[in-house]
């Protein structure tokens, strides 16, 4: 559907007339999908009581102070539904394992803003130019004349400031903030959201920063970051991954760099995180290694060596640089 | 004044019969210094030609990138003018050797946000609860019926974004949300702005992290952090004290620390920036040493030892740490 008021409609339609409904979110949850996961739980709870949150996997740590977190249950496959809301799923594969509940529920509804999104669900209102599927859930749940209580509003307002980075990012409007305005208009607790979600450094993460900067390396001009950190650093300074999350951006934003990568060690493959600043589209280099993601943050996972990678990021990233010359 | 609506009209009506106008702000500027200067150059500009917009000190090399910033004129002590506009002045001595400016003027307004402000002008609107002077000088232009052009919005957005940490501090609301939303639909270009800002670190900023990382030291259960960059750090990498700046709030979002100290030599004395997150008021630590600001974010100058001034932090900080336990 590409009409939110019609796609809202339908979807209060079925939240109202189904006798279960789960909510979920993708694998390796960020802010926005635990965000607008509990968002629209909120709202649905206040139409049907039959509700249940799923996370498709762990809650990462900086995100457990959010409201109504402990309700978020593991998704058990056996478990069918009559609607599923499916929320900031890029593809089918973003539910990883939990995919089965496509075929577990009779109707299936995708709320996105994922660049390429399949539609794989019955109703999808996929939109690439928004900042977050919060501002969508934001937008969808107005129009199905659910008011935002504070719970809600600090939900939806996380997935906002986590996907724009603090109204960083190019999806980013005046109406993203117009949005923020009335959510803080609610009275949620702006200063304590903002102390967890910005003021909460682990230390070890702190400690990261010295190591970051022995490992980034800069070639073609300084135009192309690259930084890798080991299972080995992180243990040095008794680190987790969680400790890693968005030190990307420290090498993106360093004047000239147009693209960053940061690798990261994971079981028996590595995690590649790509940014770029202003010109070059890096999903699409993320998709020539099986990945995805936005035309300015994307990634990939990769199953051989860091050396192999670098070798093989080398040359793709010369042809896009000398293609934007 | 204490009425915005009075203090504006007063101010257009001297601004309509002033033969000569000066604007300034403090030395050592930031972005709201700057940022208001440049906002206030434009509406005055609309008004009366008759406008000069004055600079106290050098300008701030990540700040060049402004519109109209090469309009801005160091400011001669021997120059007279009928109305000298001040913004972002916490006290006189903050325009440093220049505040000859206010005894060289028939009429002096002053626009600041600052805690303790003496009221130094003949009209003074001081508003410690405004995230910016840029948030008052928004107001105040448009109380005196000037439109904001491009340009103008674009200064005026980077006075709110840098003082107010991209809208993460506590005086930033949700009608500082509003005022830009309304200053980017003036239509200038947001992502240029958020590049200048935020994605332009030198490359010895980003190098200096590893610095930070070694110096800072953590007392009182982790709550009072302490780094110290000298001169010779700032050399061991080719940086200048350009690029510590705002490197203190990575030692203040460390979870658990609740006053953020960072030294830096400044020739024959040192600066202490100082930072709190949550319940302590760092401007009144600062006044203990001669030094004021904003009850989270403020400064002063020491002119002894860093081995003296660790001691006497200490001795503050702990009678602090225990009247808030």
């Amino acid at each position: 559907m590409t009409n939110l008021n019609d796609f809202s409609n339908k979807l209060k339609e079925e939240i109202l007339k189904a006798k279960s409904i789960a909510i979920i979110s993708h694998y390796l949850p960020d802010g926005d999908a635990i965000g607008s996961t509990l968002t629209m739980y909120g709202a649905v709870r206040k139409l049907n009581n039959a509700v249940t949150a799923l996370r498709s996997d762990t809650i990462p740590t900086f995100l457990k102070f959010l409201p109504l977190i402990d309700d978020l249950i593991l998704y058990d496959e056996k478990s069918k539904f009559d609607l599923a809301i499916i929320l900031d799923c890029g593809d089918e594969d973003r539910l990883g394992s939990k995919k089965s509940i496509i075929k577990n529920s009779k109707t299936s509804f995708l709320i996105d803003h994922h660049n390429n999104n399949p539609l794989f669900a019955n109703y999808n209102y996929v939109d690439n130019k928004a900042s977050s599927t919060c501002e969508l859930v934001f937008d969808i749940v107005k129009l199905m004349g659910v008011s935002f209580c504070k719970d809600m509003a600090f939900s939806c307002l996380t997935g906002i400031l986590t996907d724009t980075n603090r109204f960083m990012y190019e999806n980013s409007s005046s109406s993203t903030l117009l949005k923020a305005a009335e959510l803080i208009d609610t009275g949620l607790d702006k200063d304590y959201l903002i102390r967890n979600l910005y003021q909460k450094t682990s230390k070890q993460s702190f400690l990261i920063n010295k190591i970051l900067v022995e490992n980034t390396e800069f070639f073609f001009d300084g135009k192309f970051a690259f930084s890798y950190i080991s299972n080995e650093d992180l243990n040095k300074v008794g680190a987790t991954r969680d400790d890693l999350d968005d030190k990307i951006s420290l090498i993106r934003d360093i004047e000239g760099v147009e693209i960053a990568i940061l690798v990261e060690d994971r079981f028996d493959e590595l995690k590649v995180g790509l940014r770029s600043k202003e010109y070059v589209n890096v999903s699409e280099l993320a998709r020539r290694f099986g990945g995805g993601g936005h035309n300015k943050a994307s990634g990939f996972y990769y199953k051989s060596s860091i050396i192999d990678l670098k070798k093989d990021l080398m040359k793709e990233i010369e042809i896009i640089l000398n293609e934007n010359k």
